[in-house]
């Protein structure tokens, strides 16, 4: 028997089909009333995202709704913090806390707390994931990019400017560069067990990559990357891996060539006809519809779909959003949105 | 007698000098302990803004201290909606708030509302520094650009993404439209008196311009500054015009290119030899150390500035952050970036 045609690998190889496969960030998530009903039953969000049970339902309720053509593991981008104990929690408004990383800590502590059994309960969801998903749709494994990791470390939380994070990395390289190979090290181990477990695609989030000069974007994010594409290859996994670089403009250029990547994805601001001259004709790209317009839907969402995919035509294409989905989007847009790209 | 050298104004005119003059944003700030104690006389922030006495003692602090190519007078990106009546006020730690616009609102008010007259106390600021500015230092004029003016006066304050201005511009562009013409408007009378006062050169401050669609920002962000450009322009205003088009990527090229601007000021992410390939050689760029660099100091900051001036070699170019100072920044760094530029 033939294998079942899975148009997103199928992008991800290079090839051009008659439409771009399409999925969304953040799919999963508070938008769709089942998955608020489903996450009210959970004690925290640390527990709702290690639970396999919960955590395979979260990732498949949007795969009921909607005829995607990826799924992403239900998860969250600070598990990784979370088994090196850094005492993650979620406060409801405010998001992420940890205990902050100060200048001068001893980073070896982290090496110590580091296991991969504390989170591998994400392997469990990802095979259940993948015993129930239709035979067409892709499974998608992910995690935080170090810089990205490490600045809700050093930061406690979300923050504006990540300022404690800049100003380290400046002063003091090296000692930054030990805390970035400690979650380069981590984020290999989770996602090749992630591919073991069923992954067939892995994704990168560099969330907080914009406001970075030059030569510490080359440092603090385009190197790191590099060491979890090789460390990942190294280990023989060969399964394709989408870099989210988010908001860091030109240099998308430098990344998308430099770090080993199978493909880039673009936020909103990325311009499709910029890319075209700058990438080599073969990168796959990913992107980028404001989740605003997706909020908003009708004509602006017909017309800006309509022109990403115009302005990616000719290059292998995924479709989705430039950020995730807000919770305040009706789900009929994204019903909308998926047959607007399936030409329906 | 000749007239005293303006670096500042020879490199708006195309002139490239022997080195390039530098200034700094937010220069007269809370970085510098008499700033603060100055600011610690006045009842409130927007008073202390329209106090012309100390205004203009806050405008020249940084420039006794520091040997500086340009004064920007003191105020406030959103003095433009203080004189609409939204209760403009500052909250400690939180920032600016005002009352917020709702979609549907009779904008109409907003124009009945709008008078020059209550904050023309910023002419008075900018003829009092004139009169005691160094000959060889340029006076600096300013505004909110109008699309980021608009985010603050929808949002009710300063906000994450801008989502109910975003919202509103693709759910109802016309009507957007006519909020960003009636601040235009007021942007164009405004900046006209700010020459009149003596402010010797322009610029226009679009701090939230990334994240946004190609369309979107071409929409609502270049056209309004190319509206407030051609209005200062038809009333025989001819003085240099800075564009800020904080964070906006590879936009910045059209941005530079349609607005009618004299020179575009980058944030730390725009990559130099990127400008120099896609910008006409005679744009005048302005920028673009980190200011986590300038808190830092130290090697980093020579090696920086250093890395900066090399990059827009060849091509006008004005020395500046690429953003605002801190105010943890000793002023110690900010003597020691002027000598680095200058030199010394």
């Amino acid at each position: 028997m033939a294998e079942p045609v899975k148009l997103l690998l199928q992008t991800l190889s290079g090839h051009i089909g008659p439409r771009p496969p399409v999925w969304i960030m953040r799919q999963a998530g508070r938008y769709l009333p089942e998955y608020r009903k489903l996450r009210a039953g959970a004690p925290s969000f640390v527990e709702f995202c290690l639970n396999p049970a919960m955590a395979s339902e979260a990732t498949l309720q949007p795969i009921r709704r909607f005829d995607l053509d990826a799924s992403i593991v239900f998860a969250d981008i600070l598990l990784i913090p979370h088994a090196m104990d850094r005492g993650l929690h979620f406060v409801s408004g405010e998001g992420p806390k940890l205990r902050p990383l100060v200048q001068g800590e001893d980073l070896s502590g982290l090496e110590k707390s580091w296991s991969l059994q504390k989170i591998d309960a994400v392997g469990e969801t990802l095979e259940r994931v993948r015993a129930e998903l239709p035979d067409h749709v892709t499974l998608i494994g992910f995690a935080g990019a170090p810089w990205t990791v490490a600045t809700y470390m050093v930061e406690g939380g979300g923050s504006k400017d990540k300022w404690q994070s800049r100003l380290w990395a400046w002063q003091n390289p090296q000692e930054f560069d030990q805390l970035l190979d400690i979650l380069v090290h981590a984020s290999i181990e989770y996602m090749a067990m992630q591919v073991e477990a069923g992954a067939e695609v892995l994704k990168l989030f560099e969330s907080w990559s914009e406001g970075l000069p030059e030569p510490f974007f080359e440092h603090f994010i385009i190197g790191p990357a590099k060491k979890v594409v090789e460390g990942l290859r190294s280990r023989g996994i060969t399964v394709p891996i989408i870099g989210f670089p988010r908001g860091c403009g030109m240099l998308a250029a430098r990344y998308a060539k430099e770090t080993g990547i199978t493909a880039i994805a673009l936020d909103q601001s990325q311009v499709g006809s910029w890319f075209n001259e700058n990438l080599p004709k073969d990168m796959v790209v990913q992107g980028n519809l404001d989740p605003a317009v997706l909020r908003v839907g009708g004509e602006a969402l017909r017309s800006e779909t309509d022109r990403i995919i115009k302005g990616f035509a000719g290059r292998p294409h995924i479709f989705n959003l430039g950020h995730g989905i807000t919770p305040d989007t009706p789900p009929e847009h994204v019903k909308m949105l998926v047959d607007l790209v399936q030409g329906k």
